[in-house]
């Protein structure tokens, strides 16, 4: 902490800082006295932490609309779109995926890295994150991004808040502490570390994404990302449900064969040994998604069956999912957002016959608006949400790093290496 | 409505009376001075009121306690034992049952007819209903008891809130005015009548029954409900979650065999064929739920073999379900509670092995308080819970009902027919 005042004062600071971010997030283009309305603030109050946050490029002021009519306008507040970004980190199984996604949503880096990450030591892949973690950060300092907080998304289920994955059995992973191995390989981490679930990093991706496209009107949905592993992200009138300790949505050990192939979770005929992205590629004898994609294009038949035999058992799957928690709409993620103009139709034909409520209420089927991007966003999404949350706290640690370079709190600096508070 | 003030007025008592009542159903035992406290409301507003409400028998009020110290003692207030009691029907596949319940959860009256409903036409099945329904409210009257309202449990989707089953596949319905139909043929009806989904009022009545338990620290579960169809109500946090449009918790449809027997829903291979009651009387060969009991006390082996069987398929269905909500305890209730013994070890054996978080977070497999009479009570409870939530409407309807009878509003006859609304 870098706040030399009472701590009571500082609590407060901390509390309305917080409070005028979120009145401006949630309605850009607000003026200060607009803001001060919302939160109940003075307008004093609200002038100091709005200066405060331009300060520290969390928030953007433009100019004073100069329109006709009575009364002083207020100038115009939003997110800044230069502001601090969140650095988003996916542990594929086949697959390393990383990005960085500012304030107001736009991307600003992405890259995915085809590495086969099965039954590998989880220390050699940590060792592999690490160094794409690294050369995200070197970019984002190159370009003078300023990384607010870094969120991972891994496939398996993790212990909230400490960041511990009990067991991703399509990585062969059991009690391995993401979190402290992480910080210990990359000492510069900088800002929050928050470890998820892909499925559910994904779900709220495509509930923020869906926001953005104003479709807020679809807040309950199951979103299935669909990869190696199959998981589910539930979203509940618009909040992700992820149930008693946050294991909630785990769609691909869904039983379809009693004694059907032995999956790495220790059961049998587990769905995503059947109609998984393996499963599928191996019985269309494609080597990867894109050249699955071009058979299929193609009208090749074998490709065909494959990818309608998989939608119909996972039809199927869904078909329970829907009777039991009735949804009204089905979001296909991940490789099936690629292969949605070939699963949708077996798909939603399991879905008529099995839903009990199908006749009077159809389930639609969609096609997932970020694809396989979903998990990977929703992690950087995260790492921001602790920006958002708590701005006072940011500020303090950003400006910590600033004073090490400059020598004003608050004057950013337009040349140097001294930009990022990971330097 | 029989009052006469202006519709603000009355508005405004409405609320308060609710108010009141909720004050004093939370806080059993409370004075007017903690009624008062708790409302907001003023001690002259609150005595007026929890006078009416005394009058109505909605409200027990117990004499000054006479305790030392400094200060005039308070009234104890508390729901009346003696006030309106809520009736409740279940159509079950196999049975009609009926029961009245106090607004302090005591059981008055309650009967279970063995009938077999399935594929009669559903105006025979109705005119079943309307006889015993009218049976209970003429012992209800014998016994002076008023009755408040009237909730019917299904097994089947209910469409809210007009009380329209849209289809029960077990029973053979589709598209039946159920509310209507049954008000219909039992023109003397009491009060408001609520038709539910019997897995979901299921559901609800254990919830109450493990609060008055103290139990209530068991907020999130699944409970299952066993007969001849396998219903499931889910509770998240102390609510029901039952989906978009009410229709959630069917699990009986669960895909278990993709070529298993045809459904009456449609689909092949369904749960509630493989593990409901029926097919496990048929497997072991059992003509009723008592014999098979009697079989599986006495270690017959073909009873064993087939509840342990119907288990397996129970544990695997539930393990999907857990898995994807991560619900910390699952109840068996309905027929399932009385072989809880046989059913739970196979059952929790196949939670362990396809539970993602089981070695983490074992699933508890319990036995439902209420076992095969949580339904009935579920829906009876339902009733009263209209004359909790809007006390006003009971007491205009009951004071109605009395003034055909006595000369005085409130003043309650000790004797006679009309002490009924339903006369």
């Amino acid at each position: 902490m870098t706040d030399s005042g009472p701590a009571g004062q500082h609590t407060v600071r901390r509390h309305n800082c917080a409070l005028v971010l979120g009145a401006i997030a949630s309605s850009p283009g607000v003026s200060r006295a607009g803001v001060a309305a919302r939160t109940g603030l003075t307008k004093a109050t609200v002038s100091t932490l709005v200066d405060r946050l331009v300060t520290a490029s969390l928030v953007r002021e433009e100019g004073r609309q100069h329109r006709s009519g009575p009364g002083r306008r207020g100038t115009s507040l939003s997110l800044s779109p230069d502001g601090p970004c969140g650095l988003g980190v996916e542990i594929g199984v086949d697959y390393l995926a990383t990005c960085v996604v500012g304030l107001t949503g736009e991307v600003r880096d992405e890259r995915v890295r085809r590495v086969d990450n099965r039954d590998r030591p989880p220390g050699r892949v940590l060792a592999r994150v690490a160094q794409e973690l690294g050369r995200a950060l070197a970019r984002a300092e190159g370009e003078r991004i300023t990384v607010g907080g870094v969120g991972v998304a891994v496939p398996g289920l993790v212990e909230a808040p400490s960041g511990r994955v009990i067991v991703a059995p399509n990585l062969g992973w059991q009690d391995v502490d993401l979190a402290a191995e992480l910080r210990r390989r990359v000492p510069v981490l900088p800002g929050d570390l928050v470890v998820g679930n892909e499925a559910n990093l994904a779900a709220v991706a495509e509930l923020d994404a869906l926001r953005h496209r104003d479709e807020s009107v679809l807040d309950s949905f199951v979103h299935v990302s669909g990869e190696v592993g199959i998981g589910a992200g539930i979203v509940l009138g618009g909040v992700l449900f992820d149930g008693s300790h946050g294991f909630g949505g785990e769609l691909g050990h869904f039983p379809v064969q009693a004694r059907g192939p032995r999956c790495p979770c220790g059961a049998r005929g587990c769905l995503e040994r059947l109609a998984g992205q393996d499963a599928i590629l191996e019985r269309a004898r494609a080597d990867d998604v894109e050249t699955l994609v071009s058979l299929l294009d193609a009208g090749e038949r074998t490709a065909t069956a494959a990818v309608r035999s998989a939608g119909r058992m996972l039809g199927s799957a869904l078909s329970a999912v829907v009777n039991l928690l009735d949804v009204p709409t089905i979001v296909l993620g991940g490789t099936y957002a690629r292969l949605h103009p070939w699963l949708a139709d077996p798909l939603t034909a399991e879905l008529t016959d099995r839903v009990m409520g199908s006749p009077w209420r159809p389930v639609e089927v969609r096609r997932s608006v970020l694809g396989a991007e979903a998990a990977v966003r929703g992690a950087a999404a995260s790492a921001l949400r602790t920006v958002l949350t708590d701005p006072d706290t940011y500020i303090a640690r950003f400006t910590q790093a600033e004073e090490r370079t400059t020598n004003s709190v608050g004057n950013r600096i337009e040349g140097g290496s001294g930009s990022s508070p990971a330097s």
